[in-house]
């Protein structure tokens, strides 16, 4: 039974070969690159040289697809380390024809591999798992050694974009955030009663909203 | 009758002059040094030169009464602008008997007159006003503004302890802090639920929390 599953999740990321790109190469090792192409050649993916954003945990995609869709000046990397995920986003996304949203496959701790530094306009941290016992803090992405990674690949001008619904990953986000020396703005406890325009609903947010939730919200830049 | 008022005021706060160092000279202007005498001697005031701390807003004056009762090795100056507030918590105060609290009465924007650069080991502001109003958000004891004062006057190591029960004021104070280079550190919006120790009650605070009120709190650092 688990090998069939297993086949056919391959057989199904094999047909988004075009949507999804790897961090692994054949062998399950990561993909390294020759002296002469160090990092994705994003221009190349995308046709074009438009500002770059990514998002770090996709999940099943839908925030990245409608934010490319109203965007179209903008290319969209979306980040999903568990491939069963991100086979689901990419056949979503594939069914809308949008054609500035890619996804890679893979760890967010491994992005300064394949990212250029200084490349990036904006990074979506949507609803990231809050790992709630305090000995698995460094796996939050927003733990200082995530934002030591951003810091490198973000672009001048750059802003991370969080929500959360999680209250103690929030405040553990705002110390992290000053501590490692970056500025917050839009900071809101209650996205949703603040009058913010152009929200853009993920699976997570539609779900907690239903339940009634109040959504953190805020923005990080240097 | 409000002349009436007015002089029973002034005898009561002529009664407390032992506990209470007015900003104001008897003109109604502030109080100037000569050249030798920049500023208040907190070492003649208090008799030594233990750490000093300021409470800026003290109101009624429990929480610093309180404070400075569990920590004789530390100086307090509690600031407040009212005059009729703090006649009341310089009054209580006396009755107290303690020996390591003095009340400081005058606006905040005059500190850096009376108080010398780099001598306070820390800051508290409890419950202070969030005036709600855009228009007003540079009265705010947390705007940029008055960070930039606090700045000068913090000793290295100084911290900057925050509590309200304001959610907007306190995302509004996360934003300053960040924007004006402060790290953050013990951010809680539910103070009361996040296991702290040796919290000290102010009015303020022990009627939200009979109202079933969260209290947010966080720690400014530079």
């Amino acid at each position: 039974m688990r090998m069939r599953r297993k086949k056919h999740l391959d057989e199904r990321l094999e047909a988004c070969d075009d949507v999804i790109i790897s961090m692994y190469s054949e062998d399950r090792n990561f993909k390294t690159f020759d002296d002469k192409k160090n990092y994705l050649d994003t221009t190349e993916i995308f046709g074009n040289d438009n500002p770059l954003y990514l998002e770090i945990g996709c999940g099943k995609g839908s925030f990245a697809t409608e934010l490319a869709l109203k965007n179209p000046g903008i290319n969209i990397l979306a980040v999903e380390k568990i491939s069963n995920v991100i086979v689901e986003a990419a056949e979503r996304a594939r069914e809308t024809g949008v054609k500035n949203l890619k996804f890679l496959l893979g760890p967010a701790e491994y992005l300064p591999r394949f990212i250029e530094n200084k490349s990036i306009s904006r990074i979506y941290l949507n609803f990231s798992c809050p790992y709630p016992k305090k000995r698995y803090a460094s796996h939050r992405l927003t733990h200082s050694g995530f934002l030591e990674i951003y810091k490198k690949l973000m672009a001048d001008g750059a802003e991370i974009h969080q929500k959360t619904d999680n209250a103690h990953f929030f405040e553990f986000s705002i110390e992290q955030f000053s501590q490692s020396g970056f500025k917050l703005k839009n900071v809101t406890f209650d996205l949703h009663g603040s009058g913010f325009e152009g929200n853009i609903l993920t699976e997570y947010e539609r779900r907690f909203l239903s339940e009634g939730c109040k959504i953190y919200r805020l923005v990080a830049y240097l």
